[in-house]
């Protein structure tokens, strides 16, 4: 590999990027097309679910200029028919004589395409700027390969990690710009879940005040309501986007909750792991985690917490609910470890964005 | 004023800055001195208590050329003779013909510098970058002003405003670089402050691990203390650093603790504003108040604390100790707001440091 490829790889990602909160359940995919001769003949990315996949943009714009040139793609060209026609079909047609791949693909429906190019006579290298690849297809990847959404937590609290004050007060903790940020964050989700006590408590209509991107369908409203306590006035509930509720198996179901899914109990609550396969069968890629402190704290105890994104309010109490609850830790040994990722000034808020130190576990 | 009073103005404040952490119990001040053509002649700053004053360096480099010149002083010359003689007479006899003056000196004592000047026919002009050369010394001004110490709560945490895990531990919750910045933080302190809490939990020995800046005294080791529970074995008590103890007026007194000062009871413990006074006797500018959370608490609550410095640990607990304890504050109105003044990595933390959004009453 030559500083030229990383270069052309880089471009990849960030082509890849711009599919963003557009793609799911696709992964989000760039691709750039070289010419015999070295030079870019063309660029492609995938931008919603359903549209032309990133190489057959690409080659698109390249034309006859692909022969014999090079293709680099941030996730391995797919091999299956799906809506579209398989990638590595494309390329080949296209008579691209090299492939090289950033990430491998983890689907076993769809893998296999660098085999297969292989085994025609195309040159195929795998694994560079891997880790930028995986990062921008974070959501995507934990999802084929842990079979479970990816999950971001959101919180908002003060300085000392409260989110209301002792009297339960909460209003305005952050800032109007941090509150519209919290808003894009669910257009980009597939869903967003909260605990029934956070319904209860704050009757939240959990809907994304912005316009959404171009995506297949709206976000989805998840309530983990072991008990069906949701009540049938709950915003939740209201027809602004569609809902899932999910109760635990023995829950006795009021009629406002008759299309509620049944789940088995864990303690706490719901079990989690279960309630992740549901919305992974339903092909739900991201959730966004909006609380309450208890259901966070399961999140986090339970190893399915991937992201976390903070809105730190310049402001202490000193007294007051806490922005998380029991999550599992007894001792600092045991403590959640995290790297920041970025931090950044929203208004006079700060946003914190960071991952566990060490892969979670699927 | 033109612009290039104000770049002048802006260096003279960038010179007073390199006498911080050493000028205590003086203000940091700096001086840019002009000669009649507008070049600069010379430049200086007040390092260390009893050292020569900035506009004296500055006029001593400038000699002959400050004859009919300006100079820039971030603060009013002083007017009485101390130790080095009152700046204003210094710029009469060198023949300045105009003194520009960022911040008027608050002073009783040294007051009517300015004055002095224009009635000897110096043109004098006040005002100009007075927010930034405010910030500069803000704590000898805040000393001088509200004849109390400059106070920097220093708090350390994860991310959910926690100090210790559930069973009480807490090592380590901030990494190795942040640690050391603390000590730096305490040699910049004329004194560190705890309440006996911490003293009795952790037994620190709140001495400055890194050769202390050039000063006129080593940094003073305040405990409140009402109840005089301080051990007779606590580290604070050792003759690594000279150690103030703060007892209620009706504590009984054991013979370790005899030299501790007695001061009238409040809610919670030493009266705070009592303690402040009897420090500001001492010649103590500025405070770094260590906590724990119950002292820290009362400290805002009396709206004592003039800027935050938190380290914060990119980690998660969910239970233990709060950072925080209770700080007066009922509803969400009433939250201690403050604002971001700087964010910055150390090491795997993030520091921030804020100040309160309005003012602080004295
Ligand atoms: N600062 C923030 O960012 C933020 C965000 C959201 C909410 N909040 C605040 O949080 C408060 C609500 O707190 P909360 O802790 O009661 O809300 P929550 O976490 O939303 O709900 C907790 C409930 O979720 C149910 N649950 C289902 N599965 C669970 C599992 N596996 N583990 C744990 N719980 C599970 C349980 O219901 P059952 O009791 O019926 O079993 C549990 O009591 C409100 O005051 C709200 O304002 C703050
Ligand atoms: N995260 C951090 O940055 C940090 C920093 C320091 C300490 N800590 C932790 O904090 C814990 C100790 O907590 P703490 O709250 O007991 O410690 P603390 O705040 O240091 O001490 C509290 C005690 O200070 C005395 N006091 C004197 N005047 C007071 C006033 N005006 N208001 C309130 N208290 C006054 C009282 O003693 P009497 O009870 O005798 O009246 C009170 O109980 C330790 O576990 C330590 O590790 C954490």
């Amino acid at each position: 590999m030559t500083s030229r490829d990383i270069q052309h790889m880089r471009r990849a990602v960030a082509l890849a990027a711009r599919g963003q909160g557009g793609t799911s359940p696709n992964p989000v995919v760039g691709c750039v097309v070289l010419d015999a001769s070295g030079e870019v003949a063309g660029e492609g990315f995938h931008a919603y679910a359903g549209g032309p996949h990133a190489e057959v943009v690409a080659l698109r714009e390249a034309g006859e200029r692909a022969r014999g040139g090079t293709a680099y793609v941030t996730l391995e060209p797919c091999n299956h028919t799906g809506r579209t026609g398989p990638c590595a079909g494309a390329l080949l047609e296209a008579g691209v004589a090299r492939v090289v791949v950033a990430v491998a693909d983890p689907n076993p429906v769809a893998a296999g395409g660098a085999e297969t190019l292989a085994s025609r006579g195309v040159r195929v290298e795998a694994g560079l700027l891997a880790e930028e690849a995986e990062r921008v297809n974070a959501a995507w990847l934990t999802f084929a390969r842990s079979r479970r959404p990816y999950v971001t937590w959101k919180f908002a609290a003060t300085l000392d990690g409260r989110s209301a004050a002792r009297d339960g007060t909460s209003q305005w903790i952050t800032s109007p710009e941090a509150r519209a940020e919290v808003h894009r964050l669910r257009a980009e989700s597939d869903a967003v879940l909260v605990g029934v006590g956070t319904v209860l408590a704050d009757d939240p209509s959990l809907t994304a005040r912005v316009p959404e991107p171009l995506r297949a369908r709206p976000v989805l409203r998840v309530v983990a309501d072991p008990g069906a306590r949701t009540p049938a006035s709950a915003r939740v509930l209201d027809d602004a986007a569609p809902t899932l509720v999910a109760v635990a198996d023995d829950a006795v179901v009021p009629p406002h909750l008759a299309g509620a899914v049944r789940l088995p109990r864990a303690d706490g609550g719901i079990h989690l792991r279960a309630l992740m396969a549901e919305l992974h069968g339903r092909q739900i890629v991201s959730v966004l985690l909006e609380g309450g402190p208890t259901l966070a704290g399961s999140f986090l105890r339970e190893g399915l917490v991937d992201r976390v994104v903070g809105y730190l309010a310049p402001a202490l109490l000193g007294a007051g609910a806490a922005a998380l609850g029991p999550a599992g830790v007894e001792t600092i040994a045991e403590a959640h470890r995290l790297e920041f990722e970025e931090v950044t000034p929203v208004g006079p808020d700060l946003r914190i964005v960071l991952r566990p130190q060490s892969p979670k576990e699927s």
